[in-house]
């Protein structure tokens, strides 16, 4: 019997809630780590884990023998939630100060792919974390792919959150002297850093520098 | 019943296990956010959310209108998820291509703390999210601390698993024409920005100032 998901709309700052599809792939597709949830003997588990969407269906990948994905392989209710810390809003006061965020929450359960589904959603994962990247390596090999596991779960029940305001003090705080705004927050790449088993004068691929651009 | 919670022990990767409980504290004293995760009608939900450690507790703040934390005041078992992602390992194939992170679980159940007890609490999550800043500004009022609703895990069952290595590529790969190597990646901050209803001439205060520095 499936647990139906938790309702996704939002009882409190409704109107933080955005209902626009294209928002949500903007976030799934901007951050590289998502937090996944599951219910083991009736506790929560959450783990950290690459993904990357493709269309509707959102793909997590690890090897075969890692225990949560195995067991979660067979259509285990979960969660996906993926966030984006844009700033720590800074009030007047300590109790209106606040963060800038964008949050999504996504319900359903995940299912192992098949082998041709799968080799197609390693490439999307890969496309994703380092695009251009597999047009500068060899192609994966069928023992490689065999020893993946890849899981996918459909977009369907998903609530996203965006808080991206100023600081809402008081008349009388307004009136004071303290400082108020946004400190903006994001992931920044630093200069890349060859490998201590690298020839010299191997030269950074094209899909290193513009991931560095990307996020300078 | 309390559920058990899942085993700490790794079955995989366990040279990426740290017993260290002072790397712990590090990374839940440096990163501001955890995912919650919850068991809500048999399902599981994450959630972010600030938080801040003191001792062997963790400490999470919202409203006394947000239904999860309501519903999970009263001892809900959770399962609190603290990551950082330190970079991008590029290898010469995409199979050995992996990430640098710090990942730490801690599982148990969560606690609503009593009007001093959440006093203290509140100033312990404003120490971390933006330390100094509590001296700069008017303290909160009662019904300020009121209407914040603290819940409290005690640090017991955790684990914590540091990725931190190069890529690891076969000897086939090492002799090929591809680069490898890491991409480091962080939380930086960017210039404060003064809020729309700022008067000019006030000066970015010390906190920020600080807060900007260690993540510029």
């Amino acid at each position: 019997m499936q647990p139906e998901p938790p309702h996704t709309r939002l009882r409190r700052l409704r109107r933080k809630q955005v209902e626009d599809r294209s928002a949500l792939d903007a976030l799934l597709d901007e951050v590289l780590v998502a937090h996944v949830g599951l219910v083991v003997d009736g506790h929560p588990l959450v783990l950290p884990t690459a993904f990357a969407r493709d269309g509707d269906q959102l793909f997590l990948h690890g090897s075969t023998g890692s225990g949560w994905m195995r067991a979660a392989a067979a259509g285990a209710p979960a969660c996906l939630t993926v966030t984006a810390l844009d700033g720590l809003v800074v009030a007047r006061s300590t109790f209106e100060s606040s963060m800038r965020y964008r949050s999504a929450v996504v319900f359903g359960v995940l299912r192992r792919l098949d082998a041709s589904a799968r080799n197609l959603a390693l490439d999307v994962i890969t496309d994703k974390l380092l695009p251009g990247r597999r047009e500068e390596v060899r192609a994966s090999t069928a023992q490689e792919q065999r020893r993946t596991l890849v899981l996918a779960m459909v977009i369907e029940h998903w609530s996203l959150k965006v808080s991206d305001g100023w600081p809402d003090d008081v008349e009388e705080d307004r009136a004071g002297p303290a400082w108020a705004g946004v400190i903006p927050l994001r992931t920044a790449a630093g200069s890349p850093v060859g490998a201590p088993d690298l020839e010299e004068g191997v030269p950074v691929p094209s899909s290193v520098h513009a991931f560095v651009e990307a996020r300078a």
